[in-house]
């Protein structure tokens, strides 16, 4: 039930990264549910990984190994999130890795492993074993554009829909490549990280300034989107910079190939995270709220997130029903210093429901209903209290949400 | 559907309180709507109220004349918040206030209003007015003990079962009697405040130590349930100590008389919150969060509720689906200082299911499927790391939840 999302078209191969997937039968018994990528030597790699304290321990071990060594492959497997699995989970995390380096003949510590799907059960490593030795027999030059399709069907899970995307930038004269994969349609909340996504370039950026850019886009990506609130084990973001074309490398975050580069991996991380949401689970309705003018960004978004987690006002907008007095609700219950319900003003795809904090008065029944029918919903919050503003992206909450979360693991 | 959760039985008038229902058809066609309870003079009245900034109208008013009156009169309406209703709103609350006061001989200031119901929509006045009518020519003595339990029926919105409890408690010899009524099943998140709930005692009791009792006891009671994280715009839980027998006053909160109806108080009061929960929106279970030894209250209390919050634990918990990796995912993402994974034990009715950050190694699937089917769930978290601890009590989250709240106005 995607809400306007189509598959993915024109997804672009990136030099120096080769791409191989298998099918492991881990918890899937039909399609490939591991994912090898192998990066060129001198790649640079920027991550940022889940704040949950419960995180899992590939996210523990692939932390430790970014730490230590540089990258040169990623292994991801769905179906099995190997969290909450205790001393025998990271030693699986470890041997699997092993596995790896040994057949790509590099260093354990320069592989980063990445799982996720049912969180408190071993992997079994037999069927992990046999997926990697076809991970390594596959992993060849990457000769044609559809291998980074592959990557996004891979590492699904309760998706319905593979999410990837390539986008290209001219710099100096010459074609940039970026292209990204995620998954990820419940248990999403990202707390300065995010769900599984993998994204190349082939220009080369210096490893401090890829980070920087990461997570500056991640901020305006990933960190504003929410299902249901729930912060995964497992989530993590990987931004490869290979450097396999001609360009000098980016070594400032302020020179105009860097400015360019960036506004392209923003919009490319962008189109990741709200794929994720018009995904979410159960979801029939793609939400942006946007708070303005409030006194400070925290604020704005302490407001923002508390109308997208409010459960009522999502049933609320699962239901197509105008009660945007769930709304008023939803927004005098934030957790924020200051706030003048007086002055907001609040519509919905530009139909004003609240003016100066009463309701408005040419506002009807019957138009209310029009705007909540639609599928694509803004709803913008205006405090006229100050210059700050801040968005979030959101589902609604349906029972579809309930009954695929109530039968998840049966 | 109520969980574990029978009729009231037993509940006893308050000498000094004088109860009327009535029929207004504000919302519902065949059934009282309307509660009156007259107050004897000189008796002393304590409040809490919502601390939602987009509170409702009467809340405003009720604030208002509590703060520069006695109250001699409580009115209640089901099935219309008159919250979201501007200026009109207010009016309207003000013109329900004088009616009754005529009808009492007594100053509208005197009198506190209270709604609950539909947000967003103007009262009825007509239908009020008759209502009020109603309501003083049926408010004569109480001389039996029923009338409590129609004002328990008529506050009842989306309810599937009258809230009531009395308690007596013997004081120097002398019976005093307690009785409470409350209403609430959704948008239940109670803030320093709950929902709509009328105490009364007859013994008397000084405001000032009235009010603290009421806020220790909402602490350990009404401020500790959660149903979805939504705080309601009119939430408002009364005390009133009438004074009608014999004892002497109680005008300090350290003597043994107020210790001894302290404790008879705090029970009624936990009586009524977690019939709240017992009949939560579509709840099928009724779950108790125990945070034990931790560093501050303050964590414990965060992680209690982005336990009590979590969808994906409350859609588990509704599927009977030991799915405890949910468990460690909402404790793991709760926002505390300090949190050592590795110390953690957590419990499910006493099975242990993780062991020092670890899966217990005697836990069996077959022995989490077995406490996860029962109806009362007791989840104990130790944190292994103080001296703090926290409670809360919350309900599952059901397809009902969903299809109840994008029903409600339809």
């Amino acid at each position: 039930m995607a809400v306007g999302l189509s598959p993915p078209k024109q997804i672009r191969r990136i030099e120096g990264v080769n791409v191989a997937t298998a099918a492991a039968e881990i918890r899937y018994p039909d399609r490939d549910d591991m994912l090898l990528l192998h990066l060129a030597e001198g790649s640079s790699v920027a991550a940022v990984f889940t704040q949950n304290k419960f995180c899992a321990a590939p996210v523990v071990l692939a932390k430790q190994n970014l730490a230590k060594d540089s990258p040169r492959a990623l292994l991801i497997n769905s179906g099995n999130a190997n969290a909450g699995t205790g001393e025998a989970g990271l030693s699986n995390a470890i041997e699997s890795c092993h596995l790896i380096a040994q057949g790509l003949n590099i260093r354990p510590t320069q592989v980063l492993p990445f799982s996720t799907g049912v969180i408190g059960e071993q992997l079994p490593m037999d069927r992990v074993s046999l997926g990697c030795e076809k991970l390594l027999s596959g992993v060849a030059v990457t000769d044609n554009d559809s291998d980074w399709m592959s990557a996004a069907e891979s590492i699904m899970t309760t998706d319905t829909i593979a999410k990837a995307v390539s986008e290209q930038v001219e710099i100096e004269g010459r074609q940039v490549t970026i292209t990204g994969i995620a998954k990820g349609s419940g248990m999403i909340c990202p707390n300065m990280a995010t769900l599984l996504s993998y994204v190349a370039t082939d220009i080369e950026v210096d490893s401090a300034v890829l980070q920087e850019m990461l997570l500056d886009a991640c901020g305006a990506s990933f960190n504003r989107i929410t299902v249901d609130s729930d912060t995964s084990t497992n989530d993590a973001l990987v931004l490869v910079a290979t450097g396999q074309n001609d360009l000098p490398c980016i070594d400032t975050i302020d020179s105009p190939n860097a400015k360019e580069f960036y506004k392209a991996l923003e919009r490319v991380l962008i189109t990741l995270a709200t794929a994720i949401i018009r995904d979410a689970e159960g979801a029939t309705k793609f939400v942006k709220i946007k708070v303005l003018n409030g006194q400070s960004e925290s604020d704005c978004e302490a407001i923002a997130y508390s109308v997208a987690h409010s459960p009522l006002v999502k049933t609320a907008l699962f239901a197509s029903d105008p009660n945007w007095g769930r709304l008023l609700m939803a927004v005098g219950k934030a957790e924020v210093n200051e706030l003048d319900v007086g002055k907001i003003d609040l519509s919905i795809n530009n139909l004003p429901l609240i003016s100066q904090g009463q309701p408005a008065k040419a506002y009807t029944e019957e138009q209310g209903q029009a705007v909540f029918s639609e599928q694509e919903i803004e709803i913008d919050i205006n405090l006229n209290a100050g210059q700050a503003a801040y968005h979030v992206w959101t589902s609604d909450l349906s029972d579809q949400y309930v009954s695929i979360n109530a039968d998840y693991r049966s």
